[in-house]
Order: structure tokens, then C-alpha cells, then sequence
């Protein structure tokens, strides 16, 4: 996939990712570059009301900052977590936010149309137009952190399936597994996700592990228990890749999110065992992320901009 | 997915379905119905290029009927089983055919351009624009036959990863498991293919079994290996849809192929099993194929439909 897929525009567009601690904004150009940007705490313990005004303040500020600067943007995208109907431009659920069944566009439209996306799939879009993706077709990207979830892009075509598309970190890989927060057990994230595994390596040493970080660290030093536990997640992401492949076939699989940050530790030992679990499928070629955190907001932007090529 | 995501034509198209046993084809009018149809032999014993040239000469026959009775194809669609890339007109591997890095459309091109697919994926396409998933955005059709594979469609969209796509067949579900053709164990492929769920009653009871449809008719009265070989084959294709439900969340899953001829008597206990093994996915709809031996060559056409479209 390369940036031609995206509508030409010289319009400039306000961004924005909103997470369960933080919102990032940007006010962006043409070229997918910040002019502003804007960060702002998520009101989260003020529940979901608190939430839809704090989105709708920093987007007004952004529009006003920019106005005041001689750039005129001519629409928002919004990312969030949980299960996002992109088409419809509702949240039917987000965990982190609160929010349940929420019409997001409609509620945040004011000077300017709104379109809502979901954060994975906006960041994994970003990745394959202009990140580690950039120049291939079929592209998957995981967003390895307290959760799992993936963004899948096809021709240049992103899978919604409605919102609830991408749901990776609940793929059964173990079983029977330890149990996971949506109910089964053995799912993907409960096995290899940023925290599962800090969690598990705390567990085992019954010392406190700060994250994910940390066992990479003790890795590094021989640390058996550490070992142990990575080895076991990487087997379960093994497990999953293995399943994407077989089903989806992409080119290249994309590793956001702060596990990836351990790169080659992580990206060596998942390229050699999902080798050993295909046989006739095309391996995949696994790489780092390249946008990090800001891989959501340019993703938000993506979205405005193809929403105004309509 | 509805009829009119494909573009309007007034034209008449040819389509042939090449398997391994038999070419089915048909000239086919802008509103999909065929108005001549003509079957032949796949002489696959006589080598790939035997089987070129007998597609040739049924296109060209099938061509001649055409304009003998006033009507002037502008396009053929052949589609083919194995790994197909639908983008080049190339056929990776096919070990039906005998074919292996073929060049197929450009081999087959004479007095009309020939657009090339892959069966499953065209038959699925036809499912989705009017069979049994008419109407919706995201399909599964899955063929269960002598193997398993799956036509995934996301809004309009075939998915085909360069031809590697919808592997389903390959999925492992249970481990350790019967071994597959394609050297990996406990593939879905290996468990409920139609010719996998014979093959083991037959192992169990020492008799000949003539097909699934045999295994089907034991059940119904009684036959406690037939439910042993029945269930297992259940199991394994409910443990395959729930990753394809996680992961892709179609909202119609179309079960086609020799298996499906079982009706109820497979989609009840599907659905059932598929429903215990979700937590907060979109359980999707099974529903049986609609348009039986018919849609790898109504999706040939509509694939030829959709070219001239470009």
C-alpha cells in the first residue's frame, strides 16, 4: 500500500487519539505533518459525558489554534479503543472510556464534520501508507500492550467487519490457559500481552516486575524465570501468527506497541518459530513498528482526509 | 454485499470452472443467468499443458456457440483450484492441474481477454452477491469438500493475499492430530473434509465408507462411531470459525461444498459449538450455499463482469 491509495488533498485536518489516560491532537497538513499539537489527560474517572466534552474542548482548541494561525482544517478524525463501527461513526463499546453504544461523530460535530475511527486499525492503516508497511499490499499490524488487537489491511482496504474486526489478542492458543479478562481462557493476551507477561514473571519470582521492559532486561542477564515466561509468550504469538497467515495471507506483519520495543528479542525468535509452523503458506515478513505512539493521531488524520476524498 | 457493487454491464461474458475431474462452462448474460452451458472432461492425466489446451478449445467452442446464435462474448473468467494470484492472471500452484507458476490468462488470451480466478474465492463471490449472503457486508464461504477452503469478502472486497488467502483448511485445531497433506498435523482439513470424515469411520469400523453422506446417514440412526467421527469434525470446524470470528468477524458464514449437503444435521451443532466457544464476539449467521455446483462458474462470470469494469 502506498500513500497514492489515500485521496490527494492541500486541505489541512485536526487529529486525534484518544486513550484511557491521555488524548494526543494535532492539527495536520496535506503531507500527513503536525503544524500544532496538543496533549490533554482523559478524564476517565469522570465518566463517559466528562469524556465526550474533554474530546470535544481540545478539538475546538486545536481548531481555534489553528484558525488563529491562518490554517482553516476542514474536518476531525477521532480514534478510540473498544469496538468502533467506523461506518455507522459510533462506539459500541470501549472498556477504557466508558462508553457504550455512543453515536461519537454525531455527538462531536460542531464547526467541523467529524469521522470516527478505532485506534488500532487507524495506527496499523498509518503503517502500512507511511510506516514499516509503506509499498506493500496486505498488511497486518499488532498492538502488543495491556491489550492485543490488530489492524488488517488488504489492497488498501482496511477490514472493519463492522467494528469488531481485528480482535486478535482473543485468539485461543493455549489450552487449557490461564483465563483471560473477556471470559475464555488461553487467549493471546492473556499469555503475551506487555502486562500478562510482567504479571507472570512476578508471579513465578513472587517479586513485583515493573513491565515487560523489565523481563526483556532479565533476559539479557540469563534469568531462567524470564526465559521461561518469554518464551511461552513468543510461542503464543507464534501460534496466532501462524493462524493469521494460513487465513489472511499478509506480506508483512507490523509489531507496534510497547512489546515491540524489545525489537529483535522479540521480532528473531517469532520469525524462526512461526517458520517452523507454516508449511506451504507464504512466511510473512515481520518488522518493527515505525511511527510508535504517534502511529494513532497520523492514522486519525488518514481517516479525515479519505473521508473528505467521499 | 448486494448486486450492485458490480459494475453495470449489458455485456454477455464466457466462464469456466476448471476442477479436477470436470470443466463446467457457460455463456453467461449480463444479468448472470447462462444462456448456453457446456461441460467437459479435465484430461489432468494428460499434463498441464493438455489441460491449457482443453481450456482453450472450450472457450473457443463455447465462443462459437455464442456468436452462432447472435450473441458476442466480450470477456471469459476461468477460475481454478490451488494458489491462485488474481492481480497477475497467475496460477502459483494448483495440484489438481498440475500447474505450477502459470501464466494462465496470458496463455489463455485469443479473440477475447481472459480474467483468471481462484474457484472457492469466485464461488464465495457469487455466494455474497446473490446467494445465500446477499445482502451482507462481511462473508465466509467455506467449501468443504475433498479439502477445505474459505472465500472471505469484507464490504464489497475479495480478499486474496496475493492467492494465499483463505487457507482455512490449514488452521490447526487440535494437536497432536491426524496428519494433513500439507505436512503439518491437526489441520481443520485433516478432521472434517468431507473425504477426512469417511476416511475415519472407515478406519474406526474396518468397512468401506462411501462418503460424508454416508456418515451422515449412519448418525441418523444411531451409529456411535458415526457420532465419535461426526462430533470430532464439528468440534474442529467451531474451533476454526471462532478464529475466523475473532479475528475477522464476518457477519454470514456460507458452508458450501459436499459437506453442506448434511444441512441442519451439520449447521445445528456448528452454530451451538461455535456460539459456547465466543465470549464478546459477533456470533455470525451459518447458513447453507445456496447456489451449489453452480457458483464457481457464476463467480468466474461475475470476476469477467467486474474486469471490464475497470
Amino acid at each position: 500500500m502506498s500513500i497514492a491509495g489515500t485521496p490527494v488533498t492541500e486541505a489541512y485536518v485536526i487529529a486525534l487519539d484518544v486513550g484511557g489516560t491521555a488524548m494526543k491532537g494535532a492539527v495536520v497538513g496535506p503531507d500527513l505533518r503536525p503544524v500544532l499539537t496538543l496533549n490533554r489527560p482523559t478524564p476517565v474517572r469522570d465518566g463517559p459525558q466528562a469524556v465526550v466534552e474533554a474530546i470535544r474542548e481540545v478539538l475546538a482548541d486545536l481548531d481555534t489554534r489553528a484558525l488563529t494561525r491562518g490554517i482553516d482544517p476542514v474536518r476531525a478524525g477521532v480514534v478510540v479503543p473498544g469496538i468502533v463501527d467506523e461506518e455507522l461513526g459510533e462506539v459500541r463499546f470501549s472498556a477504557n472510556l466508558g462508553f457504550e453504544d455512543l453515536p461519537l461523530a454525531r455527538r462531536l460535530k460542531g464547526r467541523l464534520p467529524v469521522t470516527v475511527g478505532h485506534d488500532v486499525r487507524a495506527g496499523g492503516l498509518a503503517e502500512a501508507v507511511l510506516g514499516a508497511a509503506a509499498g506493500t499490499r496486505d498488511v497486518a499490524f499488532l498492538a502488543v500492550g495491556t491489550g492485543i488487537a490488530a489492524a488488517l489491511i488488504s489492497d488498501d482496504h482496511l477490514l472493519t467487519g463492522s467494528g469488531w474486526a481485528g480482535e486478535i489478542g482473543h485468539l485461543s492458543v493455549e489450552q487449557p490457559g490461564p483465563p483471560c479478562a473477556c471470559g475464555a481462557t488461553g487467549c493471546l493476551e492473556a499469555l503475551a500481552s506487555a502486562s500478562a507477561i510482567a504479571a507472570e514473571l512476578s508471579a513465578r519470582t513472587g517479586r513485583p516486575v515493573a513491565g515487560a521492559a523489565e523481563v526483556a532486561d532479565r533476559l539479557l542477564v540469563g534469568d531462567r524465570h524470564a526465559r521461561a515466561v518469554w518464551d511461552r509468550a513468543v510461542e503464543a504469538l507464534a501460534i496466532a501468527l501462524a493462524a493469521l497467515t494460513t487465513v489472511l495471507a499478509p506480506e508483512t506483519v507490523v509489531i507496534g506497541g510497547g512489546l515491540a520495543e524489545s525489537g529483535e528479542l522479540l521480532l528473531d525468535p517469532l520469525q524462526r518459530r512461526l517458520a517452523a509452523r507454516l508449511t506451504f503458506q507464504r512466511p510473512p515478513r515481520l518488522v518493527k513498528a515505525a511511527l510508535g505512539e504517534r502511529a494513532g493521531c497520523i492514522g486519525a488524520a488518514l481517516l479525515a482526509q479519505r473521508a473528505m476524498g467521499r
